[in-house]
């Protein structure tokens, strides 16, 4: 038996990704097109508020490609109000004229492979920022959700703590290396989803999303043991950009 | 040929996961959506007799993010009244308003790996209310179907009997060592279902199903045998819970 | 190259599983159910017939859980013959508020590695008997396709035939020890369908399913070359059952 | 690097599966079903011209299960008139109730495996008739797509062209022992669609392919190199059978 | 820990497939089918006018068999825009008949392995031109997504760099080979999509596709490193072929 390393764990996440039936929202009427994008913008400007009140953040950015048309990423203190986030956005009209295509539950984590022995990391105001962090609003985004593997030579769960600690320490200096140029937050789904982690980057230029996923292709802890699900990229909807989006 | 260990079965179990049609919820006059949640609410106090009178138990959850609304857990004494519940609940006016996107067949089942020799473990009153419980009604509930690998190398089926039997021992006090914290039901589905168990966790605080997956992952019986279906997690769902999730 | 075994075939057999569409059901008018009812009840009647005259046979079951609501195994002297009888279904009323969710086609098959050298198998009556069977009308159904391994070392199609010869008696032996509670019908399926057998087993304690097929799991032919499908499990739908699950 | 076989190519092929929406079918008036049989029976006989004047061949077959109701397979020059054909029958009132539901785009193909040095295959009359095939009308029809494995040790792209030339041919010597019974019609994919093969066989004993692809199997290069998709089996559709399957 | 080899990038591109829901198609108006088709043919000559201002370009193809019916690869500076061109189209009323079966999204990139040592290579002209091209209108186009794999034995991310840029330089000499009848356009899409590349290959004669990709297929990084996505294959679409695939 290998042995856990301990994870802190801040603010439940959850990436909600939809589309938009475009044939329902030009079917609609001005007035009602107009009433749904109110509801819509009100929604964002309740969460802006909960985001000012420290109550939690989210993220709100168009998708490319035919795998959605947009994504909010939510982040709250207990899965209990993720799920009222959900139900309140489902009952808005703006709601229906979408359709759900993926989902993501987790939470935000920071493992512990680094950790400082003896001191108590919950005391650290930066961790504490880091585990309940005001997500950025930078002009793109990434997600996608990973798993560490099993199988047959290359089992993640099967090695001695060293080595983790020595390929995750690798890893992490490749991270460090796009300091300022892409922020990383990983979010843990043991138990909650399909995957065990979700990684969501925030960036300016959308090509340092290339660069730092390939580079880090190529580090063992990566090469040997990631497992990939989806990619999805996109672009920042600000006010502005919502209502282009969705002027017919 | 290696030796097939015997379990102790008990009550059938459904998990029946739905989604919300909420266009459809929302299109509802106000007087059939107050009949619908005037059903589901019947049933409910159906399912809390059938617990009381000691025939069965019910639990009710609903799930965070895109691949469910709500979940049931059912258990009863035979398949044909799972069957009955489902028919049951699918007439019913609330029903037309969901979506079916889940379940899982399976049995409630003790292993006897841990089994005393000797003993008769069905005149035991404790083992008896295992295979045969009142659900709890923690805040949280985790689901997730899983197999034991047969692969190469990592053949579960193809071990020593000595051999599983420790680790299902050493896997089994990780399990223990959250007494109070998760309550853990397993239930097998081999010839059921697709996957081999179900495993069904229940907790007050969520963290705990991360902790206590991730903490199993690095043991030898998981990191090497365990293959894992979708993981659902949801929060519980009372009188008061379901009027405001369906208050429109 | 490894040596073929050759098999015995039978009737043709096709699964076929469906689900209500229950908003269509209950929004039919009375006199349409009605109508509906008595239609599937007519094919039931006609199906009963053609086993009367031994030109096939059918099994009819609610299936638990979502993969379906109910399955007809149909067994019939050519493919042709199948085609016509899902044709004639699809054309009846019924069929309207049906959705088909997973269909198998086969043939059944008794394998020759048992055969007694040297004898026409098919001049004898029990053998006819068991390619060409009345299928039992027991309370439980259970259905799954499987394959035989072909992956690495562990190569089912290229073990020499004495070593395939040895295994398939060991698993024939705990098939037997079920003799009584469990009848089990294998059907081929390579060039018909996507998996190379289909299990068909019938038993009116469905426990017993469970209890073969962990058995069987622990056998090397199971454990090292056994890959499995979806599996079905249901009851017995007679006149009386039909009615109660379709009453609305 | 290992040494690519060149291959003879001739008809481009379209295997076009589809699905009839009963409901749809049999809710249409019946001057409705009756020009819409037309159209269907008019466009047959447009392919039946193109055959006489050897421009193409055309094979017509009702599919048994649910994956499909029926299947053309089509054999044109270009990719252009396998398109043009597509678009025509999609334009037709028949389309209007049916479903796609799968199809696979390849090129009529024999391997050189064989070839005769130092000739010109295509100077070869019955070479190019197995290039440009007139498809059989048998009674039934076995369609599957598949790969040659690249797997650990399992590489079929890694071997020596010679052990590849002496599996093909223990391989085609099994198909040889089948003439008069089955006609396999082998076309290359890589590059058009995601098998590198797909097999069409015809029969008038449907047993015949399970006979043969079982047999197969057992052949080396099937049980180490052979990867299968989906399998569909049929039975010939003549205008008669078309009448009756269509009739309400 | 292996070294990643940089690449150079030049526009993002959007694949897009869709298919046209004949029903609806066939269903409208004249008028309004008119009206549909105009829209179209105005958004591609607005994809001409920015490809004659070098700011972007776009080939237009249908597509054989039912994955798709057409498709659009779009080349933009930025993420911002593809975006934008999919929100323009999908507010068109041809958008409205059309169902969004495939998308994909990368960079045009070039791989570094084959890079002169010192030299700037975004000086050079050629490789500006081969970053930001004007996509050919050959009269096919073949695009399919690939992994390099990372599985045991056969790991392409644990390869010292040497061995891979061996193998990347037999690999691109096949290409190379194919001059004058196949134009390969290679799309990074590490970071934005579920595979690490998108391959789009133009011909005028398809048969290339199939002998090219066939032919790599023995080459070592494609036999034991290359997996691949689904295949799609078309043809060209100019305004004519428009016309005629859309005239009822």
């Amino acid at each position: 038996m290998s042995e856990a390393v301990s994870t802190l764990d801040g603010w439940y996440a959850l990436h909600d990704f939809r589309s938009i039936d475009w044939n329902a929202w030009t079917s609609l009427s001005d007035s009602d097109r107009a009433q749904a994008t109110e509801e819509l913008l009100s929604l964002l400007a309740e969460y802006r508020r909960a985001e000012a009140d420290k109550q939690g953040s989210t993220a709100f950015y168009s998708i490319v490609g035919q795998k959605a048309d947009f994504m909010f990423m939510h982040l709250r203190e207990t899965l209990e109000e993720l799920n009222e986030l959900e139900t309140a956005f489902n009952k808005s009209l703006f709601a229906q004229v979408t359709i759900p295509t993926y989902s993501y539950v987790s939470v935000v984590e920071l493992s512990a492979y680094m950790a400082k022995p003896g001191s108590d990391p919950m005391q650290d105001p930066e961790i504490v920022a880091r585990l309940k962090p005001t997500l950025p609003q930078t002009k793109h985004i990434c997600f996608y959700p990973m798993n560490k593997r099993r199988q047959g030579g290359d089992n993640w769960y099967m090695l001695p703590i060293d080595e983790r600690r020595a390929m995750m320490r690798s890893h992490s200096m490749i991270g460090r290396s796009y300091h300022g140029k892409v922020r990383q937050i990983i979010t843990g789904s043991i138990g909650f989803d399909n995957w065990e982690w979700g990684v969501t980057l925030f960036a300016d230029d959308a090509l340092q999303f290339k660069k730092l996923v390939y580079e880090m292709r190529f580090d063992e802890v990566s090469a040997r043991f990631g497992e990939f699900g989806d990619f999805y990229v996109g672009n920042l909807l600000d006010e502005d950009k919502i209502k282009r989006m969705l002027a017919v």
